[in-house]
């Protein structure tokens, strides 16, 4: 069974029946109709392999998101995906949980895909050159960097926000409202990750201000789940109630954190503040709404595609482009001065 | 440049070769890196189509998600993943707007990447047997159902909650507790889609109990946007104070609706009582916890994976299973009684 078959049965060119197969625009319905009909009644099978071969080698990227749960990645997908397509890039997505392993799964996707580049969307940040090694295509890593890894900086691009900046602008903000003792719920403050640097931003800013950091007030929950942060405010405050802020190092932990408060009888921003690090939608809707810095999400996106599409091109080198998050005032961090 | 250029290269057999390129876990560490460094510095592209056909033609089965941001599908993606790996095969995600065409879609879906079977997460409610006829492999709606097209229901699966019934099933609850003067926040109550199933269930409760449906208390806001919903409760409250509970059709809305309604000086639930379908996780976490119809998700994702493979090993015909959501009781549903 040959597409000149096809094109035999239902009285067409073979061109045409390639057009149909293609996708192309400039075929009309009834054709198209016919041309479909035929291929399911003959049990045709496109030689897709030969086409996507053409297709994919010169036009995708694969972007490999790892904590596909991750609320905060959604908005950041579209972002990357309509940037690319805008250029003229196709997406192939690869979602995997936290615990697999994003550069294993890059390198096969980007071998069986014949990528031209690579975006990971949440990994590690203690990549060494060995690992990196694996990948056959220029990459850029999407909200994260390399702070605890071995890389040559000129051998990797990265676009992120300053997770240890934005972490001490926050406490900052907590201090320049009177507070002084601070504490902090967090997934865990040694894992070389996104908790260890925004719990150094925490640490940077009590410095500043003469405060010496307070092992009491110090919450690590292990994982990013909402119920563990609920759990761990209870515990933080059965520990000591002598704080009158809580630094969160993320939005969807801080709505747990405000329920587990406010279920403990304290009131928001009354009795404890809370500030956090992200810009969910969802986080606009506690009760009062939570105050956060928001993370430039679309920039992100589009600077990942750009970065990695110069290079592709290229056209630049590596990059390390550092983007600022923005104060949004909710109603959770109360003004004691 | 062929394999066998590889394999003399690096001092190993074509088959070892082979093993690292398709991932075997039988290749020793040292030898993995060999093969790998080689296949780099020789610039030697594996004829990956030639092996993605092979392992596609037989394994693969797609899953289009329509409206990609839904948080509810979650937790389903991953239910279907685990069941489909389970059972040996490799799931192929595809994300689309919700206005996209996700038939089409699958159909692309299914001829590019040699698909056994597809599964529909999120898709219209009212396909004609033309729409269906472009898919050339075994589908599942997942979540939704033919109630308003016109396909003969042994041409079709399909695995979701009975809207209606669990809408209505939400409704009796609140009339239960006494309420009468019930109002419905929904998208779109005549789309033909999952609004107008669960609006006839609101009013098939309202008329079981003798109370006549009142339009004063139903306000469409035409998306599945939290910020419309904030904005609609409002709308609703300008219009009209006579009432004592809000049935919304989702729980992400409901959290916005029961911001919506504290920010105007109301109580939840002294006030206005609200009860939704859903259950999301982020909803155990609104002021007080939000009283809602829990979705079991993760069987539903399980039985649409069984149904679809049934049907592609030929051993089982087309399905319709139904699946019961389970009250959560929350704090939003006051008791008037």
């Amino acid at each position: 069974m040959t597409i000149r078959d096809v094109a035999d049965y239902c009285g067409v060119s073979v061109s045409t029946v390639s057009r149909v197969l293609n996708e192309r625009p400039d075929v009309s319905k009834e054709v198209r109709r016919k041309v479909l009909d035929a291929v399911r009644d003959l049990h045709y099978v496109p030689n897709n392999s030969a086409r996507d071969l053409v297709r994919t080698s010169s036009e995708s990227i694969g972007v490999v998101v790892r904590g596909a749960g991750n609320p905060f990645f959604t908005s950041l997908i579209r972002s990357i995906e309509e940037t690319a397509e805008a250029a003229g890039y196709t997406i192939i997505l690869a979602q995997i949980p936290s615990f697999a392993d994003e550069l294993a799964t890059g390198a096969s996707l980007s071998r069986s895909r014949r990528l031209k580049g690579l975006i990971f969307l949440g990994g590690c940040f203690d990549y060494n050159a060995e690992q990196v090694a694996s990948l056959d295509v220029p990459f850029v890593c999407c909200t994260f960097t390399n702070s605890f890894g071995s890389l040559d900086i000129a051998s990797y691009s990265s676009v992120s926000i300053d997770d240890r900046e934005e972490a001490a602008k926050a406490v900052r903000h907590l201090i320049a409202k009177g507070h002084r003792r601070i504490a902090i719920l967090l997934d865990n403050s040694t894992d070389h990750s996104i908790g260890e640097l925004r719990y150094m931003g925490y640490c940077d800013a009590l410095k500043e201000a003469g405060i010496e950091p307070d092992n009491d007030l110090v919450e690590e929950i292990g994982t990013y789940d909402m119920a563990a942060a609920y759990e761990g405010t209870k515990k933080l405050l059965k520990r000591t109630r002598d704080f009158t802020a809580i630094f969160v190092i993320a939005d969807s932990l801080a709505i747990a954190v405000i329920k587990s408060l406010t279920d403990q009888g304290l009131k928001v921003p009354e009795d404890c503040s809370v500030i956090a690090i992200d810009g969910l939608e969802t986080s606009l809707y506690t009760q009062p709404t939570l105050t956060t810095l928001v993370q430039p999400r679309e920039v992100i996106g589009r600077e990942a595609v750009r970065t990695l599409i110069g290079i592709m091109d290229g056209a630049d080198g590596t990059k390390q482009i550092r983007l600022e998050a923005s104060l949004r005032e909710g109603g959770t961090a109360a003004d004691l001065t």
